[in-house]
């Protein structure tokens, strides 16, 4: 029997098939369908257990054309055998990948600049909690969330998960048996950040189970069961990004167990989604193959300028400060900055030519926090920090990178020769002579070149054009614009955008 | 025929062999002699062309007692065959190997702290120069020098070299056939600097031959013929260690190839030397399993603290910053630094954990270098960094460490809870309330216990006993010692050093 469908370019395709029987859950994939273009491309996707006798194939098409399809190997008889799927142009901007060494950019190059939230617990929460989470996520302008697919346990966790993610056989967590619900649940939150703009980074382990629920007690072999199931289910959305853990060297396991984890991560994701894990104290080799960014945790990292620069250096690979610590009133020292000093952490990542995440610690009535449950956000940092993506998003270059990486006392990142950021910090000067770094790996400023200059106010949200200057001087490190100094205005966190006024807006 | 020789653990024992003809150097040694130790230990030592049909065989005893020997491999054959090694106790350290994570030590456990200093291009000056070179070196205090064995052309090079490494074939270089004079100076000034007490940081092949000679232009199999001989040659060498280039990154050559050739050569040294790579613009993978510690060239990283512990972090390994710019007068930004900037450094560097090397570039009456050629030191660093060096001699932990790595607003360092130092750059308190960061992944301080707290003047070079303080409040994240707080002297650049009070000197 043949199928045909009609679907988007970078939009999930679904197809259902009924088998003999159920197969159980295991190593192998109940279905593996080959899906092929009409100019040849191939991509081979694994099928996953649904419910009962049926089973689904997810295809994410990254080409817009006629594409057929075929089942390729199966452990129960399926219907039906082979199809095809008409994609249309794209609607959307695709998945993400590194692109520019240390950047990112949608399937279609449009520059993705992660601006995160996180929310760990929050897929255990009541559904109004979680709608209020993605809800309020977007609102703020973030655009990737950090959650967790097991649920956490321990301090300033209140609710006990009314959806567990395996049934139990003989008292124990049986990864042959997925509850349907639980990863429906998990399904439509993904679709949901999709629709709302948002990518979601799944942390597929976790390291606060604390025994509670006892799923940090699943053996390598039926870790990769569950990896490879929740894989399948989840490859075909858009916008979803592999996390292996969150602090993950709080769990005493080898990090060999991490690597091969992270391998068949790799190995059964069709679609190459980012991948990475996230440390507590030691840091994970983010050299590994299959680590596409390093997701790091170290606030003082982006405390100063000058230091995250250096994890670009020894990664070269995107570096997201996935726990700069947390906008609150948490007693501990992880969960007590003022808004003022995350958006300020925020601006030094990214002026170093990273990203970073937010997370909000302030002590809710029944005592859990914002990073735990999600909801609505009561700091002051969301709106700055979604000012941020908006000028993230309104670069003219693919990303920031520090100019003069090594050398520049003022931290100016940029594209050289055609955009700069210069942010002033703790710093508040009343003015400013527009002095350019060399960029002495590529291509720099030119004598009489007209730069349009722009003042951004980072915590009171504004952004002000002063007018245009002209390099007037071009010594070897660095160049100057404009004999007349720029003001700036009063109050710190004030940053200057110089842009090449052909490129301009 | 048998031969019996006597010598002592650590130290070179030589067998000379006569073969019957003259091998050309090649892919494999002329000849193979394998030592094997009363209790069984077996280590194979490839040999070495040395003149005429004479080959010379470098054997590192790492243990005493009664090691036999006899020929593994040969291409001609060679006399004698066979015979026996009295290894007598060590009356030296030994070779120097990592330890303790970001540290290192010599063989007998004895800890060694890299306080370097730089000569890229002595081995081609007159002999009065290398003998000042190493005079000056140890006068300073300095234990370790990187040098290239190539010559260096270009820039502030005032000298032809007399003795070039190989023989011309047809107009060009042959590697086939070395230069035994050139690799006898090489031999003699590596063994001047063990027996002035400093490492040799060889630098096998470089980046500063600009075409004048052409070494650069050999391709990877004759640099692989080159690093197995002079592997061979220098390998016993209980003070050497293999840099495979200094600023690998200015030669347009494939990643690939510089790792192919640090595999060479870890698997070419029997003796298993400390072995790295130095950057320019673009840090090689320190990762890769063959570095056995970083050799970065970034002086940004140690201009403030709490920016080189994130090599540390990223890389698991020592990192020993081998160019932070130089003290000197030199036009170009990498070569001006005063003295006090230059030795201010080096103490960030030690807080953060790490090393470094220092530089001295005040141009010389023919336009030269200190860090080209060579000779006599000029400026006002050295001392301080000699006394730095007799500082680290006496920790009573095996290497500094950043106590509580990310979150200690006063970058203490130490080994707690045994010994700590702050370092206060260039504030200038008047006094300071003694404040213990705790390590929270390891040992920590403890109420009552007593320490010993010194002054120390890095500039003046002195050390000052302040007396002894009691530990009277631990909190969660710190710990204070003495209702009183301690006077400190005038100036900037001050370090206190706490020592748990049953093991001060």
């Amino acid at each position: 029997m043949d199928t045909a469908v009609t679907a988007h370019q970078h939009e999930t395709v679904e197809l259902a098939f009924r088998g003999r029987e159920r197969v159980p859950v295991g190593g192998a994939a109940p279905v593996t369908v080959r899906f092929r273009h009409a100019d040849g491309e191939e991509v081979v996707v694994p099928g996953f257990w649904d419910e009962d006798a049926t089973y689904l194939v997810r295809f994410l098409p990254g080409r817009s054309g006629a594409w057929t399809w075929w089942i390729d190997e199966e452990l129960t008889p399926m219907e039906p055998r082979r199809g095809d799927v008409a994609v249309g142009p794209a609607r959307t901007a695709g998945a993400v990948r590194v692109a520019h060494r240390h950047h990112f950019a949608h399937a279609d190059g449009t520059p993705f600049r992660p601006v995160g939230g996180t929310a760990y617990n929050v897929l255990h929460q009541r559904h109004e909690l979680r709608a209020d989470t993605v809800a309020s996520a977007a609102a703020a302008g973030f655009n990737k969330l950090r959650f967790m697919v097991f649920p956490q346990a321990g301090d300033s966790v209140e609710v006990f998960p009314d959806l567990m993610p395996f049934e139990k056989t003989d008292g124990a967590w049986d990864v042959s048996r997925p509850v349907p619900a639980f990863f429906r649940r998990l399904d439509a939150f993904v679709r949901d950040l999709d629709e709302a703009g948002i990518q979601a980074d799944v942390l597929l382990l976790n390291a606060y189970d604390r025994g509670v629920f006892g799923l940090d007690g699943l053996s390598e072999a039926e870790d990769a069961v569950y990896l490879r199931y929740v894989i399948a289910r989840l490859a075909a959305s858009p916008n979803v990004w592999w996390s292996l853990c969150n602090e993950y060297d709080q769990l005493e396991r080898p990090e060999e167990r991490w690597d091969r984890a992270g391998l068949l991560v790799m190995a059964a994701d069709p679609f190459d989604h980012p991948r990475s894990i996230h440390n507590w104290v030691h840091l994970f080799d983010h050299h590994r193959p299959w680590v596409t960014h390093a997701s790091i945790q170290n606030g003082s990292a982006v405390e100063e300028p000058g230091r995250a620069r250096l994890y670009r250096d020894a990664y070269d690979k995107p570096i997201v400060l996935d726990e700069i610590k947390y906008e609150g009133d948490a007693p501990a020292r992880w969960g007590r900055l003022s808004a003022r000093e995350l958006v300020h952490r925020f601006w030094i990542a990214t002026l170093e030519g990273c990203y970073a995440s937010h997370g909000e610690s302030f002590v809710l009535p029944g005592g859990s926090l914002h990073i735990v449950e999600g909801g609505a956000l009561r700091g002051e940092s969301p709106a700055r920090l979604g000012f941020l993506r908006r000028i993230l998003d309104a670069l003219v270059v693919p990303g920031l990178d520090p100019v003069d990486k090594w050398d520049d006392p003022e931290h100016v990142a940029g594209g050289a020769p055609d955009q700069y950021v210069r942010y002033f910090g703790r710093s508040a000067p009343a003015n400013w002579r527009v002095r350019l770094p060399i960029d002495h790996a590529g291509a720099s400023v030119r004598m009489g070149e007209r730069y349009v200059v722009d003042i951004i106010d980072t915590w009171n949200m504004t952004v002000t054009r002063h007018g245009t200057v002209t390099i007037d001087e071009v010594l070897r490190d660095e160049a100057f614009a404009g004999e007349a100094l720029l003001p700036l205005p009063a109050g710190e966190a004030i940053a200057v955008r110089i842009t090449r006024e052909a490129l301009a807006g």
